[in-house]
Order: C-alpha cells, then structure tokens, then sequence
C-alpha cells in the first residue's frame, strides 16, 4: 500500500496560465502565408476566421506565458487536474524496469483531451460577441467537446463531421447532438467545397481535411460566425499545454522527472500538450528529455511527409502553413484512429522536428490494437485507437529498456478513451484488422502537386 | 475561482474499511430461506454457490466494519477516491436555493460503481483457489466491471448478458471482449433455464431474472467455478460502500452534511453503497438525513411491489429472499434504463423501507431523460440512463426547494456515465421514447403466483 497509483492537484494547484513554447525556440516556426500574395499572414486576415484572442495567439512569438481566463479555470474545474497513474500493471506485464506514467486525459467529461481548447476557444468567442461558430470533427473527440464547450458559453455550433466517422461512430454524433449542436456529415451538399467532392466523387468518405474547408466556407459565409479548429494551429496546442504543465508538478509528486515524453500525433495538439512544458526545460535549462510523436504507419507524415508550404485543408481555404505534409489533397487509409488521418503536422513541431527537437514514430494499426488490449487488460482503460498509438511507441521503449537493462521513466498522454470506439476493437478481436503502409510514389505523387515554396 | 467544485481524496484517506449496516439496524432483515426447507439458509449452503468470505459477509449482523483486503485497496486506488462534485451548472439552471453535490462514479475506468464490488469479488474468488466464475449483465455495466476484475485476477469469466441489451449495446458486449470474457445472450441454449424459457417463448429478450438462472446453474454445473451477483445481495452492497464512506469525508471537506441522499434502484447497490454511511448516522447518532430511491415507473416494485418471500431469479435456483417484489416471473418493459429492470430489491433495503428509514421515488421515463439532457449540458457528462433517475428525483427536490424558499444540501449518486447508451439518447431526440406505468393488475397476478410465507 505505500505505492502511490494516482497522482491529482489541489484545485488551486492547477496551473493558471498556458505555455507558449514559440517563445523559447531558437529557430522560430516559419510563418504562415496568404495563398495569394504569398506573403506572412497578417492578424487582421486571420480574425476574419477566428476569435482576435485565438488570432493574436497563434501569431505571438514572443510571450512564453498566457493567462487562462477564469471563466475558462473555472470549467477546467470540473474534471482537471487530470490524474497522473502509474502503469504499475502494464509494466509487470512487460517485465520491464522502465517507470511507466501516463497523463489521464480520458477522464474528461467527453472522455479526451479536447476539451482543453473547446472551452478557451468558445469562451474568447462568446466575450468577442460571436453568436455562431463552426468546425470540423474526424473521429468526433473535438466535436463532442465543442459541443459541450459551446454549449456551455451558450454559441450556436455547426459541426462538419467526417462521413465516414458519421457512419461508423453514430455515438459520437449523437453525444454532440445530446448536447445540442447541428451535426453534418462531410462531404455534404451545404458547402460549395462539398457538393464539388460529391460531384466528383460521389461515394468519397471525407477526411479531415475536407471537412475544414466546409467549416471554414460556412463560418465565412454567416454573420457573426467564427470557425473554430481542434488541432494543428499554435493557438490550440497553447491551450493544451495545461496537461503538460500538471503533468510537470504531479511527476514532481511521484518524485521523478521523464527520461522520455511519448504522445500519438495527429494535428499536434495532444502531442504539444503534454510535450512542451516539459521541451522547455530542454529549451532553457539544459534537461535531455527525449520526445516522441507516434503516428500511424498508414499516415506517416512526421517521418515521410515532404517538409513544404502546404494548406490546412482540401480546398484550399486556409492560410499556408509550413508543415511536414502528405499533401492536402492525400486521401488517409480508413483506419479506426481517424484523429490521426490528418495529412500535415503544425508549424511548431515541423520545425521543432527539423531542428532535432523531436521525433516521429510510425505504428502499424495491428501493433496499436495489441498494445491497446494489454493495455485495456492491465490498466483497466480501454484507449482510444488515437492514444494506442503512443501506448505502442510506450511498451517498445520499455522492452528496449528490459532487453539493455536500462531504468528509464517514461511517461505518455493517454489521450482518450475508446469506449466509443468499440466496432474498432471488434473488428481486432474478429481478426478483421490489417496494417496498411503508404507506398512511396502516392507521397511523391501528392506532394508534387504542391507550389514549390519551401 | 474561490468556490471548489471537485473534492478528492488523497490515496491514504480512501476508507480501508467497509460498512454493514446490518450491524447498527435494531430490525435486522428477514433470514434468507432455503426454497425446499423454508429454513434459513445456512453458510454451508451458501458457499456452494459463492465464495466464502462473500458468503460470511452476507450472512453476518454484527461486525459494523469489514477489512477491505488490500490487493483490492490496490486497485481500487487506480480511480478512487472518486469526485464528489458540486454541481453549480445545474444549481444555476434551476435557479434553486438548494447545494446539489454529486458523487461521480462514472470515472471508475470500466464507467460505474460497478468496479467496487466486482474487484472484491474476484479477489475472494482468487484467494479461495477459484478458476471459472459466472454472472449475469443487464445494461453491461455490470458484466464489464466483472470481465476486468476477472483478468486482474487472472479467472475466467462466463457473462449471461439480457438479449435485449445484447442487441441494443453492441459496444458493452466488446467491452466484456476486450477484457477477455465469454459473452452470451440469455436466454441461452447453453442452460436448462435458457432452452426452457426459449422453447416456450422463442423471441423472449430476456431479463436479469431468466440471466441469474443460467449464471447459477452454469456455475453449479461447472467443477471449481462459483457464481458472482452485481446487486441485490448484502455483501455487495457492503462493498458499495466505499462511495458513502468517501462521500463522507469528501462532504466534510464541502464543510457540509447532506439533507437528503438519493440514488436510482435496481437491485440496490448504488443506492446502498452511498447511502448507508450517512445513513449510520441517523440509526446511531440522531441525524436526519433523508433517503430516496430512484426507481423507474415501470418496474415500481419499492412503491408499488409486495413484501414478500421470493426468488431472486426466474427458474427459482436461489435462495428465498425478503423483498419488495414484483414476482420473480415479472417481465419488465423495454426500457433503456436496463440496471433498473429487476423485480425485487435486497432484503436490507426492504426492512429499512418498512422501518420508515428511506422511501421508494418513481421516475417516469421521460422525465429521466428529460433531467439527463439538462444535467449534461450543465456539468457535461452524458449520465447512464440508470444513473438519470436520480438526477430526477434530485431536481423535483431542488425544484420544491425553490417553490419553498428553503435552502437544503442534496447529495447524489452519478452511478455511471451513458456514453454507451447513446441509442437511448437518439430515441429520446427523435421524440420516439415513451412513458410506461405498470398496471395494478400485472402485479396483482404476478404476485399471486408466490408462496404465502410471510
């Protein structure tokens, strides 16, 4: 009994302001572009689309600090500190000496990390006297959460929902409905970058990046609309950053301090979240944290993407963004963790990646749904596919530390959980699973379309 | 930011002990009988069904305090102490004088109370040389609780799971998979109970009743197995009481002391396992703390039902028990609700509603989810459809508080989130969900069927 398990704040622990790592790095992010002048986007173009606080955030490069509005603490209340567990279970399953942490981001009310930025983003909304706003969702986490968040700062929200998620998770869609938001399926006939996909393609699936270009159409064809994104931009990961920040302090309550820091990777903003407050101190204080992004082998953008100015979405409506890409218009494989089928990586880890700040990490689908069953059978939490990912690039570093006779402390963000994600692990349990490796010559093929600016 | 909304418990608060109320009640609950000698029934005949140390706990009226061992402390640490919340959300949408504290069970990894009693339950098993056990599951919450003690314990598990749920809740189904449990829709053909049932009434959806038959009579059939029951029983309820004993302390730090204490009601562990702690403190030290059940309008056996002797399974394999009942062959309505769809509650709670120290609350099914969409866009959980009774019951109490002017503490029982009855919340969306009342005459005769023995 003297093991401690769980390690949770004091309420008036929780951290009070986010982190915004722009502000330590050396080489700062390249900046993101108008499509047509081709020069650094202005903040007066981005507040057209989002929030002016959300705006003046994504493009500051210089504060380190941001203080969380208390509206926004006060929501945070409701569900965080998010504990801090020790795998003490999985690892006696791998007989590892590693030390085994993991941030317990499921544990939120809509069951991941999302919420995070939900609640800041629809608060700076509803103070900015917006009435209205839009986004998109792949597997539904962010849409679940924006619903809430919406919800709760009372904004009317739209929600493009990728179609293939629509079908296969009606769950997440009728959470989101439960908590009264509108809740579309993408490609739709709303949007004039729907109805050309559907012409073109009528039985397309959709994918995230589709989904954004008919948020962002809508939010800018309604008054008093903004678009509101869950992943990939700076802003969003700032406000994510709260996870690592406890993390920081509750690693301190278990008195130790991470030797390896491991988050899936789909946009970004989980992986920033917990990694960041902790890179800082790489940053400024010396520390050798080695940090790892795990994505899907079917999806490998960090390890095989094209560093190169590409846009966030399939039409072409946002900004130019500075990213490590698979090309907008590359069309994922239908694998179970569709919050990583997303074809670019922000601007902040592209180039932390460039300067050797962090790693990507590639898992192939079947090696996620085993890691996540010992994981299920061992910690009692069944993950999301998304979080299985880093669960996997986890239990590899800790049989490379059984096989070298090494204690590391490892510690990853268990992102979310999967209990609506079940069809997936029925499909594992049937056998029905395959791996999927993306060939070469499509990355070459889509990246070729691109303007060569990088 | 002054007022806290979450109180936890640090790991060396969470109780080591659990309670029995039976110990402290000047009516000590009926005996119960042995269905062929109508005497009472004797450890040795329960032990043949269920574990010993489960057997001594049921049968025991004067320890008030039972060990939690402490492998199970151990586990219980991987998400308890659970929150106790104050629900200022749903305060400020009623506009009500009332303080309304919730305990939230639903962050238990398997996402209800459930856990509690399924750990020590496998444990006991373990320690006694058991391999094989068996259950029974309603709604699943249940039989998924079960399936990871089992794995934890490393036994295996056969789950008797309500066809109509089997149908309904795919995802719970998965759930019991992926932590390695055998699932079967009841009723059966793998039991006498279950081809019986199935020959008369070929497209029967089962109940939890006709489910506890083929549970038991497969673990009577099954060399080294025992039987492993999720509600009705004392010694389940007394490991519930964990939730009450931390509730306690957690109320304390609240700088508060609960008026009133409600729970929904289905076999009475929920309701049990919170409110006997505070309930000591009426029976012992002069409070006067009230206590509901929540209970829905179409299975009404604590207002409506009989007290009677009478089986706790359809084929009539178990012992006689005490109860409220509605007749062991009571075929339930379909409602969502499944948790709550049995027809008796447990002999401890049936003595005490005849003592005047609780009393039974219908809740309509409307209504339940009526008070479940409002508690969700207020705190954010989406609550099991069970759990939604209570929430109920608590409104008409802070509504009535306001009508009143009268400013009362109400703490309540958040059992289990809904994120896997997300069909329910549909129907209820589509305006296709319906109320049921029970007609008098289906009681009348069902419970004309029993044996007169009290």
């Amino acid at each position: 009994m003297e093991k401690q398990k769980r390690f949770i704040l004091p309420e008036n622990e929780i951290p009070t302001q986010w982190y915004n790592i722009v502000a330590d790095m050396k080489n700062k992010p390249l900046p993101m572009l108008n499509p047509q002048t081709k020069q650094p986007i202005k903040l007066e173009e981005l507040t057209g689309l989002f929030s002016r606080a959300c705006s003046e955030q994504e493009l500051n490069q210089t504060d380190a600090w941001f203080e969380i509005p208390e509206q926004v603490r006060d929501l945070y209340k409701s569900y965080r500190s998010t504990p801090l567990v020790r795998a003490y279970g999985l690892e006696k399953a791998l007989d590892t000496p590693a030390h085994i942490y993991f941030k317990n981001e499921s544990v939120s009310p809509v069951g991941s990390h999302k919420l995070n930025s939900a609640l800041a983003q629809a608060y700076y909304c509803k103070q900015e006297g917006v009435t209205n706003i839009t986004t998109e969702t792949g597997a539904g986490q962010w849409g679940a959460a924006l619903s809430y968040a919406a919800k709760a700062f009372g904004l009317e929200l739209a929600v493009f929902m990728v179609k293939v998620s629509y079908n296969q998770k009606p769950y997440r869609r009728s959470i989101m409905q439960t908590f009264g938001a509108q809740v579309i399926a993408s490609p739709s006939m709303s949007t004039k970058a729907g109805r050309q996909i559907i012409t073109e393609s009528p039985n397309y699936q959709g994918s995230l990046g589709t989904a954004i270009s008919e948020a962002v159409e809508l939010a800018m064809q309604t008054p008093n609309c903004k678009y509101v994104l869950g992943s990939v931009l700076n802003h969003v990961t700032l406000h994510q950053t709260v996870i690592g920040l406890e993390a920081e302090k509750q690693m301190a309550m278990a008195g130790e301090y991470p030797d390896m820091v491991i988050a899936c990777f789909g946009g970004g903003s989980n992986f920033g979240g917990l990694s960041f407050p902790f890179m800082r101190h790489n940053l400024v204080d010396g520390k050798k944290t080695v940090f790892l992004a795990a994505e899907p082998a079917s999806c490998p953008k960090l390890t095989r993407g094209i560093f190169q100015y590409d846009f966030g979405d399939e039409a072409g409506y946002t900004p130019l963004l500075p990213m490590f890409t698979l090309g907008h218009n590359f069309a994922p494989a239908h694998i179970h963790a569709g919050g990583l089928r997303y074809h670019g990586a922000g601007s902040i880890v592209s180039q932390l990646i460039k300067d050797g700040m962090m790693k990507g990490v590639d898992i192939p689908q079947l090696e996620s749904f085993q890691a996540a069953s010992l994981f299920a059978q061992t910690e009692g939490i069944i993950p999301a596919p998304e979080s299985a990912h880093a669960i996997a690039a986890t239990i590899r570093e800790a049989k490379k530390c059984k096989e070298e006779g090494v204690k590391k402390t490892i510690l990853f963000n268990l992102s979310g959980h999967g209990l609506i994600d079940m069809t997936a692990y029925d499909q594992y349990l049937a056998g029905d699973l395959t791996n999927y490796e993306l060939p070469d010559e499509i990355i070459k093929e889509n990246v070729s379309k691109l303007d060569k600016i990088v």
